[in-house]
C-alpha cells in the first residue's frame, strides 16, 4: 500500500526524479524500485507490518465481543448452565406477560381521578350481628378452642418470581419460620400470592385481602397481618389476648411519637392484628381512599408528607394513611392499642447482633427486647432489586434471625444450628430409649399450654 | 513518525536526491521538505492518520474489555445490579462453605465401611405402650380429634439457595400448596430443611426424619412423607383412613409390578404415610442398612440393580431399597397397603395436559385419574441444575398445576386464574352484602365436614 503510493507519487512528481515510462518492462520498475533506498523499504515494509498487526489484533478484540470468541473454550457445564438461565428467563418472561385480549381488565391501566370514589365492597352494615348468628349455627366451626379465640395469620408475597434470585429462598425460609411458630401455637395461615384489587397493589394489597379473609372466615376471630420480611425469634411467647378484650386492633408504636410528634412511623402496619368485626370493615373503608394508583395516591401522599413529621415525598403508603386517620379522625382510636410492651414488630437493626447476648442472659418467652417476639427486615428488600440497606447486611442478619428461631423449634428434636449464620445443625441431645421424656421436657406446646390465658 | 523517517531516509540516502545539511537553517529544511513531492506528503500524513486512528480504536477496545469501560455509558441501574448479583454470590457462597473447625463432625468425610453396621439410634422396642400410656396421660393432646386421626404432614428442601434460582420460588409455591390444604383438612405440616443426620442425605434424609418425628410427635397417629415436587390438586379428596385400620404403611404402586415384575418404579416414596408406632419404627431399622453414604450405598446400588427390573446402575436410593426389602423380607407385606384407587402420587407427564378437560368434564373430591390427588413432578428437579425433562416443560407444567390447584381454593374468595399458566386472577363473584351464603356454599372445610368417615 506505502510503496505503491510512493511510486504514484514519484510518476506523479515532475521536479528532477528519475520518472518510470508506463511503458517500460518490469525490468525497468524493478530498477526504479531499487533507486529507492534500501532504508526506505525497511521503513515501509515495517510500517506494512505494523499496520497488519494492529488490524489483526483489532479484528480479535471486535470478534470476542460480539460473538463471545472466548467462550469456546470454555467447559460444556457453562455452555449448560447459560442455556438453563437463558430458558428459565425466557419462561418467566412469558409468565409474566400473561395477558388476556378478550378480558376488558386487561386493557390499559386506568387510574381513579381525584373525584371518583374508591370502594374496597358494598357496605356491610351488621357484620356482628350476622357473624354471631352464623357461629350460633355453626358450632363445628368455633370462634374459641380451648379457650383461645381463633387466628389467622395472613401474609404473602408477589405471585411471580422475585428480581434478585436470593429473594426466593429468604420467602421460603420465612415462611418454614411462620409455618413453625403457628403449629406451636394452633394458628392457620393464609399466604397469599394474588392481587386482589387492581387498584390496591404492593403495600396497599392488604387491604382487600384483610376484607376478603375476614368476611369469607366468619369463625376466625383475629386476622394477624404479618410482612413476608418479618421473621418469629420468640417461640415460646404468646400473644396475651386477654389485654385486647376491649378492642379491635393491635398495632405496634409508641404513643408520644403518634400523637405528640405526628411521626410517620409512629406505627408499624408490618405486623398487626385485626379483630373479626363491624369496626374492622369500617376501618378499612376509612383506610382505603388514600390507596389506589394514580393521581389519587399521588395526592394523597402529598397530604401526607405535609402533615406527618419526617416523612420523605412519595405516593401515599398504608402505614403513613392508617396514621394520618387515626389523628384526624376521632373515633377510631378508642378501640386501637398501640402495644410496645413486646415486639409484635421489631426492627432488626438493633436487635440482630444481640442474639448470643440474649442466649447467653435470656430465654424464650419474653418477647421484648431481651428476646424479640418478632424481628422485622424492614427496608431490606431480598425479593427486589435495591434495598435500603447492604445485601450483605441484610442477608446475614437475616440468616441470623431464622437460625435463632429455628434453634428453638429443634430444640425439641435434639438439634440446633452450628453457629447463627450456619445452616448446618449438629446435635445437642443424645438419642433415647426413652423420648417421651424429652417431648415433655421440650415440646413448647406443653409449656404453653400450662400457661394458658384465662378466656376473655 | 512517517514523515521523520522518510526524512531520515533521505538524509541517508545517496542516490540522486538533494539532501538536507544538518546544518542548514530552518529555511533550507522546510526548502528541502517542500522538495517532497506533494502527493507524497499527503500520503503520508493520511498513513499517520490512519496508524493513530487505529491505535485509538485499539487502545478504546482493550479498555472496554479490561476496566469495563462501557458501563460508563450504561445505567447506573445495570451497575447496581451488578453489584447486587456479584454480592449475593458472594454471601452465599460464604454460607455455603460453613465450617466450625472445632467440631469433629465437621473433618474430613469418612464413610461407613461394608463391614460397619449403621443404626438410626438406640433400638426401641416398647413404643406401641409408651405411645399409649403416654396418650392417657396427655388428654390435652389426643391422637384422634373429631372422629379423625392426626395427620402429620412432613416435607422439605435443602438449606441453602437452589443451584437454579427459579427453584427457590417453586419450592415457595409448592409449599404455599401444602399449606393451603392442610389448612382446609387440618393437617399440620413440619417443613424440614435441616440434615439430621450426614450418613443418610438426599433421597435418604426422609429416614431419620420420620423416626426423630414419630418419637417427638406421639400425639401424632399418621406421618405422611410428600417430596417438595409434588402438588395438591385436588382439594377436596380427604385420605380414607378407615381403609388402613389394618395397615401401617400406605404407599402408591402396582401390585403386579411389584410382586410379578419386581420392578424398580412399582412403588413411589414420594408421598407415603406412615402410622406412628413400633412397626415402623422396626421396618425404619430394616430400610436404612442401604442408606449410608459410600461404599455400602454403593455396593447396595449394584444389589438392587441387579435384582429389580428396569433399574439403571446408580448409587441405592430409599424407594429401590423399600421395593426389594418389601420383596425379599416376608414380614412386612401385610402391614402394607399398596394403593392406586386414587393418586395418592399423580405422575405429572399424564395428568398436566389434562386439566381443562377435568375441569370441563368432573369435580374436585375424586382424587383419580378424572381429578387427581397428588400431581408429582418427578424427574423435573427445579432446585438443582439438571433436570430429566426440557426446563420449559417442567415449568409451565407446575405452573398449571399450581394453578389448577389453587383455582379451588380462590373459589372460596370469588376469583379464578386468568388461565392455568397464569399468575393473575380474576374475579368470577361479585362482592355482596350477605357473604356467609358464600361461606355456607364454597368453603371446602364445610363440604369435607359432612362427609367425616366414621372413625375406625
Amino acid at each position: 500500500m506505502g510503496s505503491e503510493g510512493a511510486f504514484s507519487a514519484q510518476k506523479r512528481g515532475s521536479g528532477g526524479l528519475p520518472t518510470a515510462n508506463a511503458a517500460v518492462n518490469g525490468g525497468a520498475r524493478s530498477r526504479a524500485a531499487s533507486l529507492l533506498p534500501r532504508g526506505r523499504q525497511i521503513h515501509k515494509t515495517f510500517n506494512n507490518i505494523k499496520i497488519t498487526i494492529l488490524c489483526g489484533f483489532v479484528t480479535i478484540l471486535v470478534l470476542r465481543g460480539t460473538i463471545g470468541l472466548g467462550n469456546l473454550v470454555s467447559s460444556e457445564a457453562d455452555a449448560e448452565n447459560q442455556h438453563l438461565i437463558e430458558e428459565t428467563n425466557r419462561i418467566l418472561a412469558e409468565i409474566r406477560s400473561d395477558k388476556d385480549p378478550t378480558d376488558p381488565d386487561d386493557g390499559p391501566e386506568q387510574f381513579l381521578g381525584l373525584n371518583d370514589t374508591f370502594s374496597l365492597g358494598p357496605r356491610i352494615s351488621t357484620w356482628d350481628q350476622d357473624r354471631k348468628v352464623w357461629l350460633e349455627k355453626n358450632p363445628q366451626f368455633p370462634s374459641y378452642v380451648n379457650g383461645k379465640p381463633r387466628f389467622l395469620l395472613v401474609t404473602g408475597s408477589q405471585p411471580t418470581p422475585c428480581d434478585n434470585a436470593i429473594g426466593d429462598h429468604y420467602l421460603l425460609k420465612a415462611l418454614k419460620n411462620k409455618i413453625d411458630y403457628c403449629r406451636l401455637h394452633g394458628i392457620e395461615i393464609v399466604y397469599n400470592m394474588a392481587h386482589l384489587d387492581k387498584e390496591l397493589a404492593g403495600y396497599w394489597a392488604k387491604l382487600p385481602l384483610l376484607r376478603r379473609l375476614m368476611l369469607s372466615h366468619p369463625e376466625v376471630e383475629w386476622i394477624w397481618w404479618m410482612d413476608s420480611d418479618a421473621l418469629f425469634t420468640d417461640m415460646v411467647f404468646e400473644i396475651p389476648v386477654s389485654k385486647y378484650k376491649d378492642h379491635n386492633m393491635v398495632i405496634h408504636g409508641y404513643p408520644d411519637l403518634l400523637f405528640e410528634q405526628k411521626s410517620w412511623i409512629a406505627l408499624n402496619t408490618g405486623s398487626f392484628l385485626f379483630r373479626n368485626c363491624q369496626w374492622s370493615l369500617d376501618l378499612l373503608d376509612s383506610w382505603s381512599p388514600m390507596g389506589p394508583k394514580g393521581p389519587l395516591r399521588e395526592e394523597a401522599g402529598k397530604i401526607l408528607t405535609a402533615n406527618l413529621k419526617g416523612r420523605p415525598a412519595f405516593e401515599a403508603d398504608d402505614q403513613s394513611a392508617l396514621i394520618y386517620l387515626l389523628l384526624s379522625q376521632e373515633q377510631w382510636m378508642s378501640k386501637v392499642f398501640v402495644e410496645n410492651s413486646f415486639y409484635l414488630h421489631g426492627f432488626w437493626e438493633g436487635l440482630v447482633d444481640r442474639y448470643e447476648e440474649m442466649i447467653e442472659k435470656y430465654h424464650p418467652g419474653l418477647g421484648d427486647e431481651r428476646w424479640p417476639f418478632v424481628t422485622h427486615f424492614v427496608g431490606c428488600k431480598p425479593c427486589g432489586s435495591y434495598g435500603d440497606y447492604p445485601v450483605e447486611r441484610c442477608l446475614k442478619s437475616m440468616e441470623r434471625a431464622f437460625n435463632f428461631a429455628d434453634n428453638q423449634v429443634l430444640n425439641l428434636y435434639g438439634f440446633r444450628h452450628r453457629g447463627l449464620v450456619s445452616p448446618n445443625i449438629k446435635r445437642i441431645r443424645n438419642e433415647t430409649v426413652a423420648p417421651l421424656v424429652n417431648v415433655d421436657q421440650f415440646d413448647i406446646r406443653h409449656a404453653a399450654h400450662h400457661t394458658t390465658e384465662p378466656q376473655s
